[in-house]
């Protein structure tokens, strides 16, 4: 094993190979779920060295079958399905790109730009907007996210009812495959049909085939404003209405759409008493819309005043605010964003990352609630989410009387069952936004179909034969 | 044989099993390049037929291990790039789809339909329109191209610069394995981070990797109108300027930025003489622009009025005209599509479907015509093309006074090379949006990475290990 890590701290320089002192910045998950136990953490610099990495690691591998050596490639390390950080063996390697920030190139006739996948999302964004254009993936770990993260795990946030997915949002990639070369596909091309669609097979892999070291993404013109509506409606019928009157008045301009149930906002109200949470206290839901338009705010204006008159008349909005300042907009989002914290501050609770077509949405929430009000009498269910996209995070809280980590150990896996039956009787997937990881894996097992998980695990076996990569994640070998 | 095509008979009923008599409607390709000899014309109803007759192929193909019987799916049999007909060993099945032509659901609510892979484009496109909505996928075959086919190949045409390709436009499929299994991924999701992104592996694969059967398709609320206006610019620099002022401008508006060059204009007005070609005589580049507008058509006008002021203080347009009606806009885009007729008309020419970056297009142009004039005093360029996604078709045409057929058969490789060398330098694609099928097979071995075609090799090895499905096109095994 110390040939090895000797390799290693060749190819990157001895202080780019952690292997002492507190570690966990790299080998514990975002949630404190789990702990890791690294062989190292090993920063690169550069593509080239990534592509040493895996070659000394494939080496090493060949030299000695018995080894369980391999590697997890690491962003920000914000995800939240415990996908990139090391398991307890002791073997895994911790590849982790933060060093590799630069942003290559911007092209502003092509609409692109081209950055290493360690450069943080906001760092993306924040480039982009100074030379005059909107790189739209947004998400709350934008902050320390990395790019390559947001790509390997096809991260969704919320803009996505506009600007689609991580995954939509890129052009061409770099990679380093499994047997260490580099696979140059960075391109600016919005067409090319030059074979398979090897692009999005990387792009959600969450490393597990591959090591993406630089994209091309997207960019659109700066809107010239963005406004924002906070509406009450009186059921997710009328919110899923609401949806349906918004494309059709705000067209491409609809940028977000976010429900959030009385019971979350609530508990925002109670926690963080300095923010006015806004119509919430007479309605089941609350909705939070988003235009962003090019041409004005008094057109964006004059567009979310017929767009809320026209839900008023239908029935399907009680009472709505249009935010008149930017500050107003900001403590608007503040309050949809604060919602997990709140929800964090009340006690613990089982996350769910669920997504069923819109359509289905109010049917899939009715059933569920009703099974697990009557399993669980008293269980609170803290239910926001990406509307706009069908993805809900439906959080199961304890009942009030409750040990939170009591419920937690007794009663995840009835609950997860109870959700995640309901999610596949209503055609949804168990699993929207986060990815798979190491957390989902087993659930993945079963309720995914046999036909794309035997396709999957040959995919997994031509590309990675020796399994070299993110081990145990996304698909067993 | 006899076995095989006795059991075909009994899957799909004795007359969709179809051995005699003219079968070119099949076995020819669109463009008439390639007659081949079918084994059998097979035509399934439902995806358990298509499923059937894939175990039956491959059930024959592991008793009788020296045959080379595969399947060769196919949909309207519209491809340009001979990936849909038999080659002559007469030993390959035509799969054609075309009796599954239901359409399944609308799921208004969800912006979703689910079709059959026989669809007809247009039927789709129809099939949305009555129901109140846009299917925005848009090309010259929609009359006679299937879904199945154009997700097969990731078709492009008019409305990629706001819509995406066929990929973008699809949600989820059905599709029968190379093992005549099914997988059931139709899905209304627009956030599914459960596994490997098997949709866009298939869509684009030509039907190497399994059959797609059936999609669920993106849908649009339809706008309140389509303006389209005409302009002439002083350079392909100044459309590329345009383009960029447009996107500003229109936002997601613009749905249609075609280039077209003074020859290609010219051709038409030659051919087509009862169309009025405007602007085209004085300047060396026209480009047609579409904007889609969700709020009225004096509103569309105003913005393509702010616009085209813009473009002309920048001097970027020279001059401009707006479609004052339908029928006038109707003439506009039939000018830009008549441009492949007129040229067909004019002779035999060498076609290119090619992208590079929208930046690069310029310099690419440039380069590109001076290599060419200079290897070929007289050459002709019919340069056309979505300029708004970067795709060209940059066709070649033979100088006035050589015959055509000669100039083929002398002047295809190296008017290719030259073309491609150019294209590769330039940061493009040699295939943007038409596929590689047989024609560009050998083409991508030389121009497509080495590690993209191991990848996409052993991708195509480990799902399809009999090489049944499609042999010998887009990549070899």
């Amino acid at each position: 094993m110390h040939t090895l890590l000797h390799e290693l701290q060749a190819i990157v320089g001895r202080q780019h190979v952690l292997t002492e002192g507190d570690l966990s910045a790299w080998t514990q998950d975002w949630r404190k779920r789990t702990h890791g136990k690294a062989l190292a953490v090993v920063r690169p610099a550069c593509t080239n060295e990534v592509a040493r990495i895996v070659k000394a690691c494939a080496s090493y591998r060949s030299a000695h079958p018995d080894s369980r050596v391999s590697l997890v490639p690491q962003g920000g390390n914000t995800g939240l399905v415990v996908g990139s950080t090391p398991d307890d063996s002791g073997q895994q390697i911790v590849l982790n790109l933060q060093r590799m920030n630069a942003i290559r190139t911007l092209d502003a006739a092509n609409l692109t730009v081209t950055v290493e996948a360690g450069c943080i999302l906001q760092a993306v964004q924040e480039h982009a907007q100074a030379a005059g254009f909107l790189f739209p993936l947004s998400l709350a770990a934008e902050g320390s996210c990395t790019i390559g993260g947001n790509l390997g795990c096809n991260a969704g946030g919320t803009q996505v009812v506009r600007f689609g997915n991580a995954r939509d949002l890129c052009l061409g990639l770099e990679v380093v495959t499994p047997t260490g070369d580099i696979w140059h596909g960075l391109s600016g091309l919005r067409k090319d049909n030059t074979g398979y669609d090897l692009r999005n097979l990387y792009i959600g892999s969450e490393g597990t085939l591959g090591i993406i070291t630089a994209a091309t993404l997207k960019l659109y013109p700066l809107p010239a404003t963005q406004l924002t509506a906070w509406a009450a409606v009186p059921s997710m019928e009328a919110a899923v209405t609401l949806l349906g009157l918004a494309h059709r008045h705000l067209g491409a301009g609809l940028t977000g759409f976010e429900v959030m149930g009385q019971f979350a906002l609530s508990l925002v109200a109670k926690h963080f008493d300095q923010l006015r949470v806004p119509l919430y206290a007479d309605w089941p839901f609350c909705v939070l819309l988003e235009n962003s338009d090019h041409e004005s705010e008094s057109h964006a204006r004059a567009q979310f005043e017929s767009l809320l008159e026209a839900a008023m008349e239908a029935g399907c909005v009680t009472d709505a605010v249009v935010a008149e300042s930017l500050t107003q907009a900001k403590t608007l989002w503040q309050v949809r964003e604060r919602i997990p914290l709140a929800q964090a501050e009340e006690g613990l609770n089982i996350k769910h990352d669920i997504s069923v077509p819109v359509s289905a949405i109010p049917a899939f929430v009715k059933a569920t609630d009703a099974q697990l009000a009557s399993a669980i009498p008293g269980v609170r269910l803290v239910n926001f989410g990406h509307l706009g996209d069908g993805n809900l995070h439906y959080n199961v809280q304890a009942p009030e009387d409750q040990d939170a980590a009591e419920f937690l150990r007794t009663q995840e896996p009835q609950v997860n069952r109870i959700v995640f039956d309901s999610v596949m009787a209503h055609g949804g997937s168990i699993s929207a936004e986060h990815g798979v990881g190491s957390l989902k894996v087993e659930h993945l097992t079963h309720y995914k179909s046999a036909v794309a998980l035997h396709t999957m695990r040959a995919i997994k076996q031509a590309l990675d034969p020796q399994n070299l990569m993110n081990p145990g994640r996304v698909v067993r070998a």
